[in-house]
């Protein structure tokens, strides 16, 4: 599979988003909740974040995707998450798991792998230190930035995405997408993002949309990536700092027309392993 | 009542909440309270949210009017609203309820039955599913976006309103607001504000600042809705997309100046049905 | 203590705080957690948001310093400051207190005080009210917006930081930081600040950023102020209202460079009283 292929597919499913509306069920944290509704209207796609356990399986039955993120996590919300997860398995629903800080707390570690181990998740997207620690012999890490670079992780992802039969994407510089048998780079993306709080967040989200459109999970990972990436390398042009960059993403993801993402998108061909 | 009587009413009560400052106690979703929040404060007022039950009635009993809204609802929040709007009925404080995603799960629908049953309130706003979904034969929805067009409601509304007797405002592309014995549409408003989360908890939020100096509800709401619509044309002139028409909007709430929200309101007569 | 000592320590303070990248750890309001992390990247810190009372002892000791605000309280989340503050003091991690909206409610006040009783806290910062409120006679206010002047609040505070043997940081049109044996007043800011949700609780976190390299508490509490006013003064010069100020006030604190910092810091000597 070639780059200009994958380019195609995402702006195949940047329009497929758009038309559909897909309705994108987020249980995620408090911090980036207002963010990542926002990168998903902006997308094109329908956000509802719910928690209440009472209401997770009726609102998930409507969705095209499950977004779930432990990023302020509590026990009765990963409680939540397994309820609405269950159900999104049942109806073949596609779950991405964003495990925020996984490797620094015991509780986000543990919280990141009985989701993995109870739930059939499509992808799982982190940085490097997040997704290393969540190989059984783990990794530690310190908050929720990244320790490791994503080189380092690059091997151990595609083991662990072996044996976890999911997909991981590892999002940092130079972002990994692999399904152990697959992987390629997306290299699209600007330092900026770094300074934007849930900026990781907003990733998993909108590769929830492109799930909600695309079977094949690493096209779908890579193609939300180069979306998102390509979108902030063009906010960044105008922008003066972070503030101001943060608000041109929203406009750049809006305004990404199918011709500029099928060109631009940076995505390495699929290498087979 | 004629559109120009209703434009100078709008920048009237603007002015009032300038100088008043009224507080506005907010129980509402996690998504929206920073954003509605600003709204609040551009507008002049001075938002406050506080959920806690043992502290909602002595933080209402300082306000000018309570918002509640049920947008990640789960049944302590909605306790709590139920301690704060008994507490505002007695001391006969406005209460507008905003009943995010009623229709699209029971504990919405539920929940947003239950606050209207056991709560006298002065304004209900949603979109056209939401409204619609009040009615006790019911209609369904998916998830928080609208999937009814206003005209649809309209009609529906009338009724339900007398019902109620409470005021409905619906709004969409045109606003209706009607308490049963009148009716009137806001004309203003921009499309780019179904691409910014929590639009509609802003408007519901901004029509509790009017009615905190503003007793005629229908009027409250139509003069919010008008103001809050204006402001978003003003926004969408120089935005670039979503993320610049949100900054740009809290800017021009707070830039409003009264002879043009007098001018340029474009409410319609109330109707006495 | 000269002026232009304490800008030039607030510009070597800056620089270290984005040279450690320091971990805060905020135990805050769901209000502002979105602008206070970004607020935290733009200064060059690691934020991090963390509640569950099963993680905060974990997490809270890797952090640089932590940040604790009642901002929208509940009596758990209060609990679970207690458990993040006794690690923090035993691992002599600085810990801030925001009491926002104490004097409003009698919850509020007696939160902040059982914080202040049960943990040593570096710096509590709040507007005239709410440091009033701390006082045991009290003092009540009106919601979160300060009813009382910081020049009323200023004597009291000097007694009070005494008595509680704490730095007390007061901030309005010009800023008061005292601990009772020393006093100065940092003069940076901008009316707009006032029309920004959470501007307050963001001074917090940023001055829990500065408490993570600088030891003397009253340098660090008026260094962050000092930064975090003249970001401000720097962002209204562009901005149209509160919607564009806010935007650039994280590209203002980004960008902000030592030798500007340094020179435009204005803060009075430190008197000793």
């Amino acid at each position: 599979m070639s780059d200009s292929v994958l380019g195609q597919r995402a702006a195949e499913a940047l329009e497929a988003i758009r038309e559909k509306k897909p309705l994108i069920h987020n249980i995620t944290n408090f911090v980036v909740m207002n963010y990542t509704a926002n990168a998903l209207l902006a997308c094109g796609a329908s956000p509802v974040m719910a928690h209440a356990p009472e209401e997770v399986e009726e609102m998930v039955a409507f969705a095209g995707a499950l977004v779930l993120n432990i990023g302020t996590l509590s026990t009765s919300w990963v409680d939540a998450m397994l309820t609405a997860g269950r159900k999104a398995n049942e109806l073949e629903i596609p779950i991405i798991l964003d495990p925020v800080g996984s490797g620094a707390t015991r509780l986000r570690t543990e919280s990141a792998r009985r989701l993995m181990d109870e739930l059939s998740l499509r992808v799982i997207r982190g940085n490097a230190s997040e997704i290393l620690s969540l190989a059984r012999k783990g990794s530690r890490t310190k908050g929720v930035d990244s320790i490791h670079r994503v080189e380092e992780a690059e091997e151990a992802a595609i083991t662990l995405a072996a044996e976890l039969r999911t997909t991981l994407a590892i999002t940092g510089p130079v972002d990994v997408v692999t399904d152990g048998g697959r992987v390629c780079n997306v290299l699209n993306g600007h330092q900026l993002m770094g300074y934007v709080t849930g900026a990781g967040c907003t990733a998993t989200a909108l590769i929830g949309a492109f799930l909600a459109v695309e079977t094949d999970p690493v096209a779908a990972a890579a193609c939300g990536l180069a979306y998102f990436g390509l979108a902030a390398e063009q906010a960044a042009v105008s922008a003066s700092g972070p503030g101001s960059f943060q608000t041109a993403l929203l406009d750049t993801l809006y305004r990404m027309d199918r011709d500029t993402l099928s060109r631009e998108a940076r995505i390495t061909s699929a290498r087979n392993l």
